[in-house]
């Protein structure tokens, strides 16, 4: 990440912990107005090592030295000298270059991005789409994008959805006639047409998916509540074996 | 997007400078440290109207009142009640849910994130994937993240109109207190720890999406239960003083 004449110090601060955050740690800054800072280092939270090993230059040649693929960022989508991309189209050939040789990606200054003149060193242009009535990102939000655009590209993201293990067709079965029978038990069948409320029961279950210690949970509640009754109403029939 | 008990007053003018940019514009903020704040509309940096228009809310339940989806933002892969997924894997989701009813995007506090209470709330978890040593991505640049993805996805959405409609939050809650409720008159909760086990039937709740007309059913056999424990209780009671 190269971060050309940066006016607020808590930017840089801002775009380090960006960047650590999805595991890049090389930042160059073309002329900071203050660095290093406390205000950077204190919205770095953290992320000092990358303040720490920042490369701090004084043209934009000096931090393209040894780039293959420079990629400027850019508000605009007109009159300017290169293609533009969206982050997402961009990140294939950004990974595909960095692949052999060092890629950066340039950031302007926060009143007015890049100069033509740091434009002409890009081989490539990427506009985060945004609001037309207010696109201006701050740049440490813009690092954050682009980083993430970076890492997920990267990994091309393996799903961390905790896999759900539903049960087994006659364990839901065995939920459907027990929680029918209890129904029936607390006399919840005496307003309501069994066939079509089991229906509804059923369409709500099957949406869950319902794992094994689920139907645990739930047979365990309509146990109780038909023993609590069960056990009430066979105590109450002995005392008044006439009812 | 609803931010929970924001601590630094930057971090909220940031997060809506970050909304802006991306064409959103609602924000709900619950328990705010500080807030209005001169440092808030300074990082709004002409996200004003955001923040004039910023609901403050004194609690969760009030702050989701009318959703049906919310999604939960958490660091957290393991360990928590609902599905996770990455932004990219959610958004078709949100969209879809977002078109027929009030979506939330729930963001916790900076240090510690959302409580297990306010996750118990979601029905889906996001996990910005990040850098296993240093996950800690600012609040405002996981807001950016997101409206990013929301924008991005939106471009490309295909509507499809759900064929379920949720419930709202507040009918969903209602559905849990009665269930609680009517859990400890029948006994269940003697052996049984009740916020474990209330957890656990939130989280198969969260993936069946109740609707409206499930909510009055399985609310219709709460009380059918209760007031026929009740009725047995009482008459047996009446007939043995002594016990």
């Amino acid at each position: 990440m190269v971060l050309s004449h940066t006016t607020h110090p808590g930017n840089i601060g801002a775009a380090a912990r960006a960047m650590k955050t999805m595991g890049l740690g090389r930042l160059y800054l073309i002329n900071p107005r203050h660095f290093p800072d406390p205000q950077a280092t204190a919205m770095a939270a953290g992320a000092d090592d990358i303040l720490q090993d920042a490369v701090v230059c004084s043209s934009i040649d000096e931090a393209l030295q040894g780039v293959t693929f420079t990629v400027a960022m850019t508000a605009r989508l007109r009159d300017i000298s290169i293609a533009v991309q969206t982050p997402r189209e961009a990140m294939p050939q950004v990974l595909q270059q960095a692949q052999t040789a060092a890629v950066a990606l340039l950031f302007g200054t926060e009143m007015s991005g890049l100069t033509n003149e740091e434009m002409g060193k890009a081989q490539l242009g990427v506009n985060i789409p945004a609001n037309p009535e207010f696109s201006s990102l701050n740049i440490a939000a813009a690092v954050q994008v682009m980083a993430y655009e970076l890492s997920a590209a990267a990994q091309s993201f393996v799903s961390a959805l905790p896999e759900l293990q539903p049960a087994p067709h006659e364990r839901v079965e065995g939920l459907y006639a027990h929680l029918e029978k209890t129904l029936f038990e607390i006399g919840f069948f005496t307003t309501q047409n069994p066939a079509r409320l089991m229906q509804r029961l059923r369409r709500l279950f099957a949406r869950t998916r319902l794992e094994d210690e689920e139907i645990n949970i739930l047979r365990g509640i309509l146990t109780v509540a038909t023993e609590y009754n069960a056990r009430l109403k066979r105590r109450y029939q002995e005392e008044h074996k006439d009812v």
